[in-house]
């Protein structure tokens, strides 16, 4: 098996270039300089964000391939422009690679990360390779373009607008937690959550179409789960907010390996991160815009989860009970953004 | 000690938030939200650099002080958006952080690197943060802005054109060596060394003057050494090139450390990477240009060491002898550009 440090950092560097489609016209000085140069969008804003994939932390390459890694790497990244309303643009890749990584997974990692780069229109016009003592580091910086009157913000919603969540929640929880058990037989819907662990789709066309209809008042991604979510619009809002237990969309795999264990599928779902969907706060006189961009978002369920409140407490509903919102992911054991995740 | 495992992300998001001064006007959105979001400058291309310092690769905890490691992260990526002409503007910061690392440790990182930052102008507008099973990585994105007619690429040069180096040349080199032996007693310029090392100053303000007197054909950044700068701007322009022995600016600290050890001076300071020194080669029809952006940079030494060549070899010139110029830093073992390094 030939591995990285047999092929050299120049090589690799080759080996990379060589599997990148040719740059649009925008990137003027693309991979292989000091720096790449690119032409900013006329008359738009640019949004920039970075998060990294750690080995051990992030993922595990027992049952994540290198292409998993690569397709996440740039997917997480794509969900932190969706939630700003951007449009994706040009991408940066900063590899450490351990020195017994086979040079194939190399290729199968850009292979992924350039295939989902394609099919948003995304182009990688640099980065860096060094190596790593420890474990694989991947590190995207990406940038979109956003108009200055279309930008989404997690704080700036108020009292009684209510809180939309995009497809379903606690899926990768869930198949994250059936790959670490080895897989064990089970339903389907056990699979699909594991390839929602795996491969995340992000909301770009949600988020573009909601940030465009300036539909919205506040929106974040859900990369730490949706209690965490609807934490950050109410705390960067100054305002409190309720989730009706029952209208949270959970899914499938999530209620089926979750209920099979006594785990609340609900409590599951509210603190399991990864899944990726958007959350987006809606004023009511926006309801129509918001129903017009979801709509052209062809495909993507949109569920009406609770609303934000004046009182500042954070609670669910159920089953005509309140309590505090379950605390989601808060430990120092996940990625978490300064302007990203 | 109190350790970042301690206070948790959430906390060291804000520790770092409450270390970043206030963001100029053209920063939209700033440090916690999804992304963010800033405003090109106007009629300028964006240059866009990416480059990670790993713990145990680039840099070693028992003489590189966390100060040291945020000063020098931005560092090398401000050298990057020089070698391209560019005025640095916004920068992301990714950290991976072992779970034992002294709280106080980040404040000092992220201390020194906004230091750097504010004598550059430049913004911390967003980045991440996560844990790490293993080294300290610190990978810095830096943006900037350069005018379409004034970019200076790596290739685009003559035959003829001169090759000119700013500063000294192995230091750093000098410097690395001398602190790993334990920092013996010897001569002061082995202090200054070490700091060249350790807290390079990058050659910002001549980039950006070069760039915008359009006096260059090509430049590139010595992070990996002289010898690999020639070779990385004959080979982007396609010609050959000679290096002039006598003429190389080695540095005092070089010359002590490497004379005293009989590893001839020369060869080390072609050789050893990280000087952060510029490249530039200069078509004779550009050399007043070029000196008047010299002087205006006020108080960087520029020196000619040779010129490209129409046939391709790459050679050095020693008391009339001509031999192969050395092989510079070529081994998987320090970090490489994309588009960067």
């Amino acid at each position: 098996m030939r591995t990285v440090s047999d092929i050299g950092e120049r090589a690799l560097v080759d080996l990379i270039r060589a599997r990148v489609p040719p740059a649009p016209e925008s990137v003027i000085v693309g991979i292989g300089d000091d720096a790449a140069v690119v032409e900013p969008v006329r008359g738009m804003l640019t949004v920039l964000t970075t998060d990294a994939l750690v080995e051990g932390i992030h993922f595990d390459r027992a049952f994540a391939s290198a292409a998993d890694v690569g397709h996440k790497a740039l997917a997480v990244n794509l969900s932190d422009i969706a939630a700003m309303g951007g449009r994706p643009s040009v991408a940066l890749l900063s590899l450490a690679l351990p020195d017994g990584m086979a040079a194939a997974d190399v290729e199968a990692l850009v292979d992924a990360l350039v295939a989902l780069a394609a099919a948003h229109h995304v182009a990688l016009v640099g980065g860096n390779i060094t190596r790593s003592p420890g474990p694989l580091v991947v590190d995207v910086t990406l940038t979109g373009a956003v108009h200055r009157r279309r930008i989404l913000r997690r704080g700036g919603a108020r009292a009684g607008d209510e809180l939309f969540v995009s497809g379903m929640i606690g899926g990768a929880a869930a198949g994250l937690a059936w790959l670490r058990a080895g897989r064990p037989a089970g339903p389907a819907a056990l699979g699909a959550a594991a390839i929602r662990y795996l491969r995340p789709e992000p909301r770009v066309r949600l988020g573009l179409l909601v940030g465009r209809g300036r539909a919205a008042s506040a929106c974040v991604d859900l990369s730490d789960g949706l209690a965490d979510g609807v934490r950050q619009i109410a705390g960067a809002s100054g305002t409190g907010a309720f989730v009706e237990a029952d209208a949270v969309p959970i899914d499938e795999g999530a209620r089926a390996w979750f209920g099979a264990r006594g785990v609340d599928a609900l409590d599951a779902a509210l603190a399991g991160g990864e899944d990726y969907e958007l959350l987006v706060a809606v004023p009511r006189r926006l309801r129509g815009r918001f129903r017009a961009a979801a709509a052209a978002a062809r495909g993507v369920r949109l569920t009406r989860i609770g609303a934000l409140t004046a009182e500042p407490a954070i609670r669910l509903r159920r089953g005509g009970v309140e309590r505090p919102l379950p605390t989601g992911f808060q430990h120092f054991t996940e990625g978490t953004g300064l302007a990203a995740r």
